[in-house]
């Protein structure tokens, strides 16, 4: 048996490509004892695998020469550990690739009754980054405007769904008509901004005529910097990515009225991991899964087929490619 | 009876100068019904004089012919509200002026046993500033190591002596080697920048080995810009001012590494305002006098003769000439 690899090569000094990477394929490795052997079958796209390349943060900077980091659901093949046995099905941090051996306290048990499409999107971490993102850091209550950014992406399209099913008013912004058309016929937004037309201010005056009580933020830049001056006092910024800075040589200057309309209006801007959540993770879960089944929230996702294209994938999510949460069938 | 005025003439396009500000003598005048006749005793000089006159904030913004505005204490002369008594000594937004007709809900009656210094100083928006930015904003413990900017000023000198006594860890920021043994010396700073000698980086590595817990900031610019990379995860940032922001034409860029750093550490940037926390003065401001009585809380003043002082007092401000509290005596 075969298992096919990315090996990640070397740190981008600018936007990431395919020569980042390197196809390889080694022998299926064994597990030893305390070991799981899993056999990788959806693997998650995530614009954090772009960050993890650039900077230690709440996992270690990726290093050159080690399998491609991607969270993702597998099938346990093999077990000498405890608790885990063929046919489990499993979610964690597997890689690109098509065998992970891992010990058991990285993978989570997950429901094999559930399409894999959902147990590596909306029920991972795509979902509850979106549900603890809004509800715990963005704190947003009924009545209130909510603007998102990359509203149409894995994230962003959920916490566009449970806004709107919590009363909230959501206003999306996403680069192209054919996205903003979806986050308003397919997912009930209130209004949307197509950044790529440019006036963002003025279009965030007009689709926010009250102004934005909180904002949960997937990419940084020039909507977060049009946005702070738009937001009502004791706004909060969930901090939720920088999508475009991760392409960057350089760090970018951040925001303007960082930090003096913070102060004006007593806005909080908090960054935050959805890791940081999971002793609550349960509880979400279950809800994500009660308001799937319910029909309250779509798994909305684009799938990509084969191992080969997940670098494809990967590049094509940052440059804003994808609609719904992307994924790769392995 | 002559009341002696400095009126707020034009928005600065940059700096402020002695020209946005114009005298008058106008006859003193006399409380109506329901109103209440100060005279004015001690003005506060603040930062946030400057931002009220750039923006619409937790005030509305100042306008031009307008008398200038500045909280103060000062001595009741004539009333016709209840509750207030010639003899009476009172704070409150009292403005650059001799007397002031106000409401009385815009007042505060204050222990007339305590020096104006500490009543205009520590015992008021100044000091209660620090202790909420320090302890509910900032959220600091002890053992964490803080660090505060403008240190050596009116905030920041309360706020390196509350962390100290809470058992922090606290290196200040201040321009010049005088401020810096100053903050050493007397207020039991355990480490200093001197920010005016340039490296903000390197001195930040050096003198916080551990990296920075939380942050206090009345400045923003390019302290804050060099501390975030140094923040330890769940790092928080008190917004209390942007003092490097206000004397601009126009916004300057925001810190690099927002919103990425505050993703990447988990860091929460708060900005806040002292009247937001006005429900528990009462307790704060008791602390605080009992600190003082103790000895444990020195109230470091400097204090400017003559309300022909005062836009010089403010305009010093701005540029750092202070050290401590800065007060104009009436």
């Amino acid at each position: 048996m075969i298992n096919r690899q990315w090996i990640y090569l070397a740190c981008p000094d600018g936007a990431l490509g395919a020569g980042h990477f390197a196809w390889r394929e080694a022998p299926a490795p064994q597990p030893r004892d305390g070991e799981v052997l899993v056999r990788v079958r959806m693997s998650s796209v995530d614009p954090a695998q772009r960050m993890w390349m650039s900077m230690h943060s709440y996992r270690p900077r990726l290093q050159p020469g080690e399998v491609m980091a991607a969270y993702g659901v597998g099938e346990v093949v093999a077990s000498r550990a405890p608790g885990f046995a063929p046919g489990d099905v499993v979610s964690g941090d597997l890689g690109w690739q098509d065998f992970c051996v891992t010990a058991p306290q990285e993978l989570r048990k997950r429901d094999a009754g559930r399409p894999l499409e959902q147990l590596a999107g909306v029920l991972d971490i795509t979902g509850l980054t979106a549900y603890f993102g809004l509800f715990e850091i963005a704190s947003v209550r009924a009545g209130e405007t909510l603007l998102v950014s990359a509203a149409a992406g894995g994230v962003g399209n959920v916490v566009v769904q449970l806004a709107r099913r919590a009363g909230v008013r959501v206003v999306g912004v996403a680069g192209g008509a054919q996205k903003c058309r979806w986050l308003l016929e397919e997912l009930g937004a209130d209004a949307t901004i197509d950044y790529k037309l440019g006036g963002l201010r003025a279009a965030l005056k007009t689709t926010c005529p009250d102004g934005i009580d909180a904002m949960f933020d997937g990419t940084g830049g020039d909507i977060l910097e049009a946005a702070l001056p738009q937001m009502n006092p004791f706004g909060r910024v969930a901090c939720c990515g920088a999508v475009a800075q991760y392409d960057r040589a350089s760090a970018a200057p951040g925001p303007r009225g960082v930090p003096g309309l913070l102060v004006a209006r007593r806005i909080r801007m908090q960054g935050f991991v959805v890791f940081d959540h999971y002793a609550r993770r349960d509880e979400a879960e279950a809800r994500l899964a009660r308001w799937l089944d319910e029909g309250s929230l779509k798994p909305c996702t684009q799938v990509a087929d084969g191992l080969e294209a997940a670098p494809a994938a990967l590049i094509g999510q940052l440059a804003g490619a994808n609609v719904g949460k992307m994924l790769v069938r392995v």
